[in-house]
């Protein structure tokens, strides 16, 4: 059912919009939402994870995430300044969960600001 | 590449999520992201499409569905209410959506906005 | 100085505005702005202020206090819906700090939850 | 009026925040109250008000000021970062309201959008 839904979605609403953006709000949705849920993991977990510049920056990295998918939802622009500091958040969101090597949803979701980074900065690019 | 990745984020991260409440955040990302999208279709139609009152719905939709997703996504147990509102906010931009019968965006925004509706009355009829 | 600020800004811009309207707009802001401080002042404290329920019912209170305030800006009336959602999690939040008595940060984060959730049951029960 | 309201909000719970930082986080949210009533207001003058590319812009900077003043909120040091884009988008929100000079809320809209744009500028530099 989510498949076939996702596929009625992408041919009845995007037609307008490239393949690379869609691609870049997918990532920055993804990104959020793996993000929020990392953010209620890392207190559960307690100790480093908890840290506040940690718990911060997965913080800011939800929240442009969703700002850059929402100026490219709204067709504008500007999205190529907020996914330039989208990018760039995520990245550093990324090098942050990548300290705990032994913990599988850190490294999840490092992959998963890896991935939005690598489209954010595509997008930044073609301004 | 995108079913996969999908397939992916399920398996390892939402695990801790009952199936339901993960269809509720998936139709609450959707429905945000489609009535965004119709904000920008609806004020390049002009006309009915630009009312006031209808921009705003599909304003209100988009927030309230981002503010229920992040709940979910934060774990909260306080969701119920968040989708209780969700659901209703949904059934009035689906009815406003649906008096522009011959334009297919808009009968794509009322159907992404019934189905938020009802996966967001499942999860505001368990607390 | 709350009531001068009042009657500047609702000459100016929000003469369309009742005055509970805009005392609870701006008591919405004033504590999305105080919660989502108070998530950072928790975390540097750890210990009990930093319990994933606690962290997580601050952002939860700070979300649905921007999400009421937007309502209400965009002049939506659904507002009272939103408002009343906003009602109860700030009694929920001010409750939670209200446990650190000896701690002044968190006693005014409560009183002004508690500020909130009195204008928010105003504009919940005009509906 | 605006110095009584920050010293007081300085001493209570601010004492961190340079007053410079705390003046930008206030002048977001003030822009990005009046952008969003002024969405509002200009769907209801229609006409050149209601163009798709002005309705955006309005919505981009209440977007980029509510991050921008959540960021400086949680004291992230990314700050810099979101208020050097949160500059760029007011200035261009500014200059879209001031071709409208015959209405005063388009008017007061603009200087909102200036100010916010030059604490922004400050914090952006700072890094």
């Amino acid at each position: 059912m989510r498949l076939n839904s996702l596929m009625a979605h992408q041919t009845s609403m995007h037609h307008e919009k490239t393949a690379e953006m869609q691609r870049c709000i997918d990532d920055c949705l993804s990104c959020h939402s793996v993000c929020l849920e990392t953010v209620t993991h890392c207190l559960e977990m307690g100790g480093r994870h908890a840290e506040p510049r940690h718990i911060r920056l997965l913080l800011d990295c939800a929240e442009i995430c969703q700002t850059s998918a929402n100026f490219m939802l709204r067709g504008s622009d500007l999205h190529s300044r907020t996914c330039g500091v989208c990018a760039e958040v995520c990245v550093r969101c990324a090098e942050d969960c990548e300290q705990f090597r032994d913990d599988p949803m850190m490294m999840a979701c490092a992959e998963t600001c890896r991935r939005c980074a690598g489209s954010c900065q595509e997008m930044a690019a073609m301004r």
